[in-house]
């Protein structure tokens, strides 16, 4: 079956995004296509809009715009506790953190965690400003908020201890059963976690 | 939460392909911003590319690429009958039956299918190359492979009154009980399809 090189192109560029498989991609190329041009050249642009206007906070790693500051808004904002930083994996989390309004503090976004499988070390983390803002004694409570798996669980581990000569509380989100589940369905670990987590009740 | 315009802006332009919601779209962003800007570059190239390359062949409307004669690869074959031509709804279609390798003749593309409830009406499907290839008397048969959907089937329908003046065999595609199938989960449209379709077996 022949395709025209120039969509062949796209559908292989469209299909180098996660969870789009070929027959995605070919379906979103003849989509693209079958669009008035306005919509290509909208999407192409907005592309290139990304590249040269969002960049990462110089201080937490989170998205900034391009500006003189190089700061993002939460680490503008003086109505947020930057002695309280939460640290998180990935841009996402942090999204989802805010969405759900839980933290006042600031944040630090590491773009990724320890995994001495896949070969990430700590060295291929953004950890650097973090260990200068726990170094310069500006943090009172650092929240380790990576995810609740194995590679999260290294990467709280590493960083509780490299942060604990610098910061006064370490702390790390808890981790149990979730709301609207029933124990029927929990995994093992979960189910320790829950019990071995367990609180008084007030 | 704050996210940088550019980056809502691509948000709401991969929100509007087929299949991605806004979740989706925020993770496609996400990643486009996390990898080399090299990445993001290609993908918008190509999309110009798709642009200035790609277009619809002038006979059949499958895709053809931008050249002096503006017919597609299989228009353009001695060795495909051009006295056979198959009706399909869209390019994904003719895709597949290549795919299949079941069609020795050439292609028409309507690029859609008669809507009443939608509003698309014969004058907003490209069937006016279909009919004046008709009324030259260069085709031997018409077979009509739109979808088999009510859709398909009136476009089918529509598409049998007009040709037959002028082409001397016009034939559907059979429908019924596809391959690896249990009768026991077929609709009964599909089953009375099978049934009223049924062939002595040699």
């Amino acid at each position: 079956m022949f395709i025209p090189p120039a969509l062949e192109q796209l559908v292989a560029h469209l299909a180098r995004l996660p969870g789009i498989g070929e027959k995605t991609a070919h379906r979103l190329a003849l989509f693209i296509l079958n669009e008035p041009p306005d919509f290509a050249r909208d999407l192409a642009r907005s592309l290139h809009d990304v590249l040269e206007r969002v960049t990462l906070c110089e201080v937490c790693f989170n998205l900034a715009e391009l500006s003189a500051t190089r700061r993002c808004r939460i680490c503008q904002d003086p109505g947020r506790d930057a002695g309280l930083v939460c640290v998180v994996e990935g841009i996402q989390d942090l999204m989802a953190l805010e969405r759900a309004g839980v933290h006042r503090g600031v944040y630090h976004v590491l773009h990724g965690a320890l995994s001495p499988l896949r070969g990430v070390g700590p060295d291929d983390l953004r950890m650097g400003p973090l260990l200068e803002r726990a170094r310069s004694g500006s943090l009172r409570e650092a929240i380790l908020a990576t995810n609740v798996d194995v590679e999260g669980e290294a990467t709280a581990a590493y960083l509780a201890r490299v942060l604990a000569p610098h910061v006064a509380r370490i702390t790390r989100i808890a981790s149990g059963v979730p709301m609207g589940s029933d124990l029927e369905f929990m995994d093992q670990v979960t189910l320790t976690h829950a019990f071995e987590g367990r609180r008084p009740m007030s």
